[in-house]
C-alpha cells in the first residue's frame, strides 16, 4: 500500500468523522499532502462549504503530513492539534482540496529537537482554494510527543 | 416548537455534518446557548474527541446564539464566520458540551450598527468544558449582512 493510501485507511478507521466527510488523500510528494472532500456530505445553508468542514479538512491536512514525515522516519510519536486560526477569505462552492506543505529545514530542524527532547512544536499552514484563488488559510500548531 | 427545537431542526436541515456529529442543542435562556454531541461519531485516534469536531460545536454554538438573537429581533440576515481561533487546553474524553454567552450591551451595540448599516461583525468566545474545566476556548468572529 502506498503511504497516501494508508494514511486515507488511517483516517477513515480512526476518526470516523472523517468517512462522513468523505476525505480522500488525494497526493502527497514527499513535500505537500492534498486532501479532498466532496462538498454534499459537507454543504450549509449557504449552498456552500460548512466552516467546520473546511478547518476539519485543514487541520486533518496538517495532521497528517506530520504522520507520514514521522512514518518515514522511524517514529512512533504522538500529534496532537495545541491551537489554531483560520482566515474565510471566500465561500467555497464545490468539493474542497487542502494543501499543506512542509520545508525540508523546518522539518529536520523538528526532527532534531524531537529526537534530543521527545517532544518539539511544529506550526504548519494549510490553504483551501477556490477557482484557483486562497478561500481558506489556516495555521496550525501541533504537538509531537513520546 | 421552541426557538431551541427549532434551531436544532435548521442546524440537522441546513448543515447535515452537524447531524453527522450527533448535536444537539441543550439549552437557551435568552443570553447562554448549549450545543451537545456524543463522543462516539466525534472520537479519534486517541479515544478523545477530535479536534476538528470541538470547532464545528463551537462554530455552530456561536452561530447557533446569533441566529436565535436576530430571530428575536425580527431580522433576516445571513450569518458568516470571518475568523476564528481555538485553543485546546485539554482532552475531552466525554460527551462534548459547548457554551456560547452574550451580553446584553454587546448585543444591543450589535444590533443597532446592524439596523443602521445592514451589517456588523459580532466576536463570540465559546467554551467546552470537561469535568468542569475549560477544555477548549474559541473565539469566532462573525458577520451578519443583509
Amino acid at each position: 500500500m502506498t503511504s497516501a493510501a494508508a494514511l486515507e485507511r488511517t483516517l477513515h478507521d480512526e476518526i470516523p468523522l472523517s468517512q462522513a466527510m468523505g476525505i480522500r488523500v488525494a497526493a502527497y510528494d514527499g513535500t505537500s499532502l492534498k486532501l479532498t472532500a466532496p462538498i454534499t456530505p459537507n454543504i450549509n445553508h449557504k449552498s456552500t462549504a460548512f466552516g467546520g468542514s473546511l478547518y476539519s479538512l485543514a487541520v486533518l491536512c496538517g495532521w497528517g503530513l506530520v504522520h507520514l514525515k514521522l512514518a518515514e522516519a522511524k517514529l512512533h510519536k504522538h500529534i496532537v492539534i495545541q491551537d489554531a486560526d483560520i482566515r474565510y477569505l471566500l465561500p467555497v462552492a464545490q468539493d474542497m482540496q487542502a494543501e499543506c506543505r512542509l520545508d525540508e529545514n523546518i522539518l529536520n530542524k523538528f526532527l532534531r529537537t524531537l529526537k534530543k527532547h521527545d517532544r518539539a512544536r511544529l506550526e504548519l499552514a494549510v490553504i483551501i482554494k477556490h477557482q484557483g484563488q486562497a478561500a481558506v488559510e489556516f495555521s496550525g500548531r501541533y504537538v509531537v510527543h513520546g
